[in-house]
């Protein structure tokens, strides 16, 4: 099975979310990706649907955006 | 462990949300509630912190917000 990922910005925010989600979700079947340290990666999560951190992206395609940390403009 | 519970309104956006949550958390950890038809339990989501639906209260009392179905002011 594909893994969802987990897209962050390091904020308050993305860091509790991570913590939670991480909690409830297997870590082996979640990748972690920071987008302020990877910011070649902020192309990916925006074609993925990605409009604000911290989002899950699943193995459906389905964007989950959780709580609301920073827009993904921002992190450009 | 106390369950996480998953509120709801049956919209689109919600039942959408629903499938994914259920297909990353057992879903014995985890109660589903219809605010739609179950009006009483709107004052105990809002007291957990649920400002729109679809939202996941964990058992740590953390409320993730889960894109936006309908907010909560319009399920009273």
């Amino acid at each position: 099975m594909a893994k969802a990922i987990f897209y962050h910005a390091g904020c308050p925010v993305c860091v509790s979310a991570e913590k939670d989600i991480l909690n409830i979700i297997p870590e082996n079947q979640v990748e972690v990706i920071h987008l302020g340290t990877d910011k070649t990666k902020v192309k990916d999560a925006e074609s993925s649907g990605v409009k604000s951190v911290p989002a899950l992206v699943l193995s459906n395609g389905n964007v989950l955006h959780i709580n609301f940390g920073a827009s993904i403009d921002d992190l450009k």
